[in-house]
């Protein structure tokens, strides 16, 4: 794998990786030394093959018998997912749904620090949350910029997405992990990942419109 | 289609739907009366072909040169995710990330109608959120059962997502929307919808990770 890029053929791996390590590290947290892959599918709710070719892409193998050493997997993992890299990070939109990102306790796992926020609410402006200063979303391009901010987290209505989305690139971000129902457009060398809560609603809800009037379908 | 399955390859088509909506919505707000499949492309970000394709699964196709009927498309989508029937939901959780849910002006549009919230904590019970009385978790089966409540949006920690799972399939629970990032285990019948926010962000640090010292790999 080129170290510049992700195979999409890797992402549903990469995105199973968080829930291994919470696995693990309750593993750790336990004393337990070895873990096999049989163990982890059951957790996972996967096939164990598929365990053993996630875990390869970590670079970490397990010892027929013995399985895979705990500790060796969390590093490898941590490593993987840039542990160790403190991610300096700005939140855009100091609405309840970032104050829930703020407050998220396996953020600072992935090595992100919120060192701002950014709102236009006069009355969130000025204020701290989660002990992180509230600023007037006019100062974004300033700050990021004078703080190195390299990840914004953005959490803003549908129809400012865009204009955010351009402010942030403007003002040399790195890399972007928005909250959106609607997509924007960035330059290819920003790294942009969207989250649509909506979306999967709309799956649960499709799937409940097909359930009949009484909702057990068996 | 089976009226009681959803096909896994019309997932993605589904988790589209609400971006559509959106888009459609803002059309109609402005007295649109027609959208081509090319104005829908460029706003989703994907392929003409693919809108086509998306759209069929409503049940609407276009007229050539026409294009599709705004309102036409906003009422197949709305009806395709059960629009009209209401959901009565309740709230597991009700910290941070469960706030935001709930005051998310947007879930409506799905028929969400969320008439009671849960949680341990002895400050929050007794409390209302956005207009929802708190409840103890101990009550969680009475009145999930006396209130007829179909959805749960689950929103809990990690180590105590699976009992709250069993909770609610006893109580008889039609489906469950659970914010998590371990998996958990439901009976067949019970239709089951998890969100995991973190698997977003690994994906994100991942390629930041690969990125290179100064983060730009152009």
């Amino acid at each position: 794998m080129s170290p510049k890029t992700l195979k999409i053929d890797k992402l549903p791996t990469i995105r199973r990786l968080p829930a291994y390590l919470q696995i693990l590290r309750a593993l750790s947290a336990k004393g337990e030394e070895f873990v096999s892959s049989a163990f982890l599918a059951d957790r996972m709710q996967i096939e164990a093959i598929l365990v053993r070719k996630d875990l390869e892409l970590t670079g970490i193998s397990g010892t027929p018998r013995v399985g895979f050493r705990v500790r060796d997997l969390v590093t490898a993992i941590e490593k993987f997912l840039g542990w160790g890299r403190v991610l300096d990070t700005c939140l855009v939109g100091a609405g309840q749904l970032g104050a829930a990102l703020l407050g998220h306790r396996e953020l600072n796992q992935f090595g992100i620090r919120i060192v701002a926020a950014f709102d236009t609410d006069p009355e969130k402006i000025g204020s701290t949350l989660h002990g992180v200063t509230v600023f007037p979303l006019s100062r974004i391009e300033e700050l990021v910029k004078r703080l190195t901010i390299l990840l914004a987290i953005v959490c803003v209505p549908a129809d400012v997405a865009q204009a955010v989305a351009d402010q942030l690139v403007q003002a040399g971000i790195q890399a972007i992990w928005m909250f959106s129902s609607v997509n924007v457009t960035v330059p290819e060398h920003v790294i942009f990942q969207r989250e649509d809560l909506l979306s999967g609603l709309a799956v649960l809800c499709a799937r409940v419109a097909r359930s009949g009037p009484t909702g057990l379908s068996t």
